[in-house]
């Protein structure tokens, strides 16, 4: 495979966007990382979409084609990918992947997801059909209630506490009102987190990430080609994707997710890089005890220490691994199909060192672990700035 | 890029399956497909499914995770793609590229739809979800009516006449009758096809593609290693995909798809080939007009001849040029995701000399051809023995 590079990146404000269409966000995301790239739209080659729920948010399925027409791309071709909110993750492998195999040089790498559209309970019901519908959603598992089982799985065997997990929030929300594309501006605290209303206990509302709107865009070019662009091109050296079963009652342990570890693994070794050479990793924290154990999986602690790390500030923005800087999906918001999307436009800005307030010092290595659903699908990129 | 060929192939019955499930469906067309090639299930590195709406026909999203669950094949990755109708056209494309640039080597290209499980209006309400949701479907313009106002502009500039469409339809039941995985086992007159109720005139019931359930996969290989598990490895020597305007009222014609005309160009000119060195073609047939415009655009016809050579005979399986041999849409049936992997199946099976009694003579080279929504994406493969 060519080496492959990101050269341009842009993304929507993150939020309750009532005013703006999918059309309007996909394109206000695809503009900024084109002029990101200063390049003319006809080079692009081809164009991958992640996006978890169009035909049951906004009625609309065949997206890809509805992109690739309203943002004046056709006839190139356009491919939509699903994986629930590892859709934009995945959507950026392919398009690692089309540029990689020589097929295409320049693709766009775009994530978008209109969730208000349709009220609160048809959200829930269409986030409810990314688990496993038979076993875990018609018996009436949301997602933050499989979060919470692994939650209280983690406390009993590591110790882990309540409050412990609150500070990710905490940690998250500081970050996002660092990021003007955020959606919470808003600082909280420990104790706000633990006496918010219990959405499935352990989990309180102020530990589970927002419905969001929000679109997130990245141009993919060949290396060599990629200094036309920009003076710092953001190589992705390793990339890894793997599958787990959908539902939590098939698994060995409800504390690490093995789709996370097969996915790292493969990107590390793709790489030739170890976890201790990453300087700043976005992960995904729908939940606060996803990001904890997505920092164990990682290998960015041992097993079990999540907590613990956490509290000890490792994973603060000045800590020795900054974990989402941006905000997170809880102070960024997650528009599930952007998700994946927007957290490469974080670290293609830190590994610039164009992330302003939030900037990570020394920022050379990047990660971001996307993951879909209770952790049936894994994506793990690591960028490295090419200077 | 390497070279790739399929090296197994398998899919289910096609039909109203009340009695199998989504889960039942893809594990039988994959186990078919292994055995196929003969293969260990764990030399499979990756797999791509194609799949338009699992989220509203069955209320299941993220079914890349499902079906890697169910198949025994987690953690290897798996991603569900999404274009309408060539949904799973675009699996085996991505599947192609995926084994082409070197990131895996076995690679399974599936496609899956189970429609019967919601009620017919609901079928037909997501089956407007991948036309133009704000400026087609809102307005209650069914795909039908889109095809039909293609068919009747058709009939106006060329002179095609009802009975030339009926044709088609005629042609692709018999052929269906001669393959066992066909939805329709029921031969039909070009008198019934023109007395049956209107769909939206000049289409009519007879001429419309059904509501089907059905799986199919194929299984790819570097074309260097395809020797192990078969005899007769079929290249995939030319891959085209492209886009267009998602809705029909913002087209230069209505009587071509740039969609086709541009995916036909860059497989024909990734194959070295020209449409006469074609010996047969699956193309999309959800409607009787649709088979017509298609011959026209992939260059097996003037354009607006398409009537007079299915009049005379050309598309038939003893013609010059058989089209759709398998039964096409409108025969074998169009469970939607799993068309175009379906398609692929057929070729592999002609090209092997192994489709029985609708074996085509001398076939070497053949066609695939699947669109989305009523244009918005097409995608085209060649395909060539390798004796």
């Amino acid at each position: 495979m060519r080496r492959v590079a990101l050269v341009g990146v842009g993304q929507t404000k993150f939020g309750e966007l009532w005013d703006t269409s999918f059309r309007q966000m996909i394109i206000e995301a695809g503009t900024r990382a084109i002029e990101d790239a200063g390049m003319e739209g006809e080079k692009i080659g081809a164009m991958y979409v992640g996006n978890m729920s169009a035909g049951q948010f906004i009625h609309q399925e065949h997206i890809a084609s509805l992109i690739a027409d309203h943002s004046g791309l056709a006839p190139i071709p356009c491919t939509r990918i699903e994986a629930a909110c590892a859709s934009g993750g995945l959507a950026l492998r392919e398009a690692m992947i089309a540029v990689g195999s020589g097929i295409h040089d320049i693709v766009v790498a775009a994530g978008i997801e209109k969730m208000t559209d349709v009220i609160a309970e048809q959200s829930l019901e269409a986030l409810a059909t990314v688990s496993d519908q038979e076993w875990e959603a018609f018996v009436g598992a949301t997602f933050p209630a499989l979060f919470a089982l692994m939650a209280r799985r983690h406390m009993h065997e590591f110790g882990t506490t309540e409050e412990q997990m609150a500070l990710v929030a905490v940690k998250n929300h500081h970050n996002a009102r660092l990021n003007a594309y955020a959606q919470h501006h808003i600082e909280i605290t420990v104790d706000q987190v633990l006496q918010s209303p219990p959405i499935c206990s352990p989990l309180k509302m102020l530990e589970c990430a927002s419905i969001t709107d929000g679109a997130a865009c990245v141009i993919l070019a060949p290396l060599e080609e990629a200094r036309k662009y920009t003076d710092t091109p953001i190589e992705i050296v390793g990339a890894g994707q793997a599958s787990d079963t959908i539902a939590l009652h098939d698994r060995q342990s409800l504390v690490n997710l093995r789709s996370t570890r097969e996915a790292a693994k493969a990107a590390y070794q793709m790489a030739g890089l170890r976890p201790e050479d990453v300087d700043l990793a976005e992960v995904q924290d729908s939940t606060t005890i996803s990001e904890i154990i997505a920092i164990e999986d990682l290998g960015f602690c041992k097993k079990g220490e999540g907590g613990k790390v956490t509290e000890d500030g490792m994973t603060a923005i000045d800590g020795a691994l900054p974990i989402n800087p941006s905000g997170g999906l809880k102070g960024k918001g997650h528009p599930i199909g952007a998700t994946g999307i927007s957290q490469a436009v974080e670290i293609a800005l830190q590994l610039r060192g164009e992330a302003g307030k939030r900037q990570v010092k020394n920022a050379e290595i990047g990660l971001t672990h996307n993951i879909g659903g209770s952790g049936g699908t894994a994506v793990v990129h690591i960028f490295r700035r090419q200077d």
